[in-house]
């Protein structure tokens, strides 16, 4: 029987998803159920996962909103259930464990950082692409939370004022453009100016088109497709760069939901970047990698974060 | 007689400024010299200075470029003395002593957050505003250089991909608009759209418009000066959001050529500030605070270097 070392739970929008990890952080566990709209379900459902994974230690919860330092969840406008209600107290009470609680993103850096893509590495900023973006980044070999416990919200970096509104309020957001929605906007934009022709009549209707319209055609080879990809590409990168004149990582790691098509994306997302960066013939250009966890980083960064990281 | 504990000097375009500080970290001697457009002419400056302030120990020094961790300054596009000569080794070859070399606006993070607005905190951003925008930040009680060394170059962050040239190469970088060459943009903007009057007027022609024609005027309660200066803001305000997103910094230090007018500066930037920072209802904004330590920051941060900070 091996001993269960460390249970996380990533809390998504739609799925929660648990993972048990081993002495070794070899994951022995896993469940996924769907989030429950209401705080009362949604603890139900976390505890239910905490208790077919086993141990007895603390538990880790990722998600998707702002938590301070100090463990209070003060926003995450995308799922009901953590709004309305103390969800690290309300669970710590049911299963009489210790819970901690942190951004599902700074989590996902934690884990690609340990025991993913950025194994090794002192200087690393993760991007998370989801329907927006978030983050996370390592200096010196540590996390790095900031004073509040919110750096790494990078997606809501305005890299064009006069661009689209953000839900946030302000316009052209990094993440207007560059992540799921930014790929889905991009390519909407595009066929209003007459192209993605071949998208546009599969799809048939201009505010249909997702971004997984365009990443199929561009995969077959449709060069209208790819063209917007390749807009898509120099968002990221510009994005990237900044990040880099910011941070200087040795290593960005690209994780999320476009990150499981690295062929398709990567090799424009390079080519746009090494032109985009300050100084680049005078210095050691950041690698940049596609995440190794996939979908997994949030549950077992949020493991490792019951283990004190 | 005072024994001389630390001896910097800061390396800018025109004049080489020299510090001796004591055990206290107190100024207790000073030179500026101007600086020489050859490197035979710099060496004997710099050594100049520092035979002048005395102490047998490190001498640092702050240059406007990137320097990379291992000490070799790799870009100086702005001091001709530099960019053609590895000034480290000569300088430590002449005096006879070592010498520790680091960025000129790293180097003022170091001695604002040491000795300055800074002092006791633990994640400080600092923003130098001088022809262009360089900076340095402090995060867990460490100044973080990057892995190259690079880390802080805030200035070619892209806030505006359709915004003016930069002499980087790309389009629309930050110090476009928020530096002091952009003070003097933003004016010379405002007046090819018919506003600025009173400023065009006295200085006779939109090309000869500086920044300080703007400040002197708007000082004097100029309403049109006052908007170009609250345009500024805005865009100071949009970069210092950006790198709050990023960082979650505690404090954000302005230091250069524009922070010896906090009153004309500092109101509209947190104006500004406080409407573009994410989520900012649900966090503890960053305080802005003007440097303390005025045009002394590198040399006392190249000091502060010698030491081995």
């Amino acid at each position: 029987v091996t001993t269960v070392h460390a249970v996380g739970i990533d809390v998504g929008g739609t799925k929660a998803y648990g993972v048990a990890l081993d002495a070794g952080l070899n994951r022995i566990g896993e469940l996924r159920l769907p989030t429950p709209n209401d705080p009362d379900g949604l603890v139900d459902v976390l505890a239910r996962i905490a208790e077919h994974l086993g141990g007895d230690g603390p538990v880790g919860l990722g998600v998707p909103g702002l938590v301070r330092r100090d463990g209070v969840l003060v926003s995450a406008p995308n799922v009901a259930g953590l709004r309305q209600s103390p969800i690290r107290e309300l669970l710590a009470e049911r299963l009489g464990r210790e819970v901690r609680i942190d951004n599902d993103n700074t989590l996902a850096a934690v884990a690609e950082w340990q025991v993913g893509a950025g194994r090794g590495v002192q200087e690393m900023v993760l991007v998370g692409l989801g329907t927006g973006i978030g983050g996370g980044y390592i200096s010196g070999g540590q996390i790095r939370r900031g004073t509040n416990g919110f750096a790494g919200e990078f997606g809501h970096m305005v890299v064009d004022p006069t661009g689209p509104e953000c839900p946030c309020g302000r316009h052209g957001c990094w993440e207007r453009f560059a992540s799921g929605s930014g790929l889905a906007y991009l390519a909407r934009l595009a066929a209003v100016k007459g192209q993605l022709r071949g998208v546009l009549q599969a799809v048939g209707h201009i505010d249909a088109i997702r971004g997984e319209h365009v990443r199929t055609a561009a995969g077959d080879g449709d060069a209208e497709s790819l063209a917007v990809i390749d807009t898509f590409a120099r968002w990221m990168a510009l994005g990237l760069m900044n990040l880099t004149n910011a941070l200087d990582p040795e290593l960005i790691v690209i994780s999320g939901g476009l990150s499981d098509d690295p062929e398709l994306f990567l090799p424009p997302i390079e080519r746009h970047f090494r032109h985009a960066v300050f100084a680049g013939e005078d210095r050691t250009l950041p690698r940049i990698a596609f995440a190794e966890l996939g979908p997994s980083a949030g549950a077992i960064g949020a493991a490792l974060l019951s283990l004190g990281y």
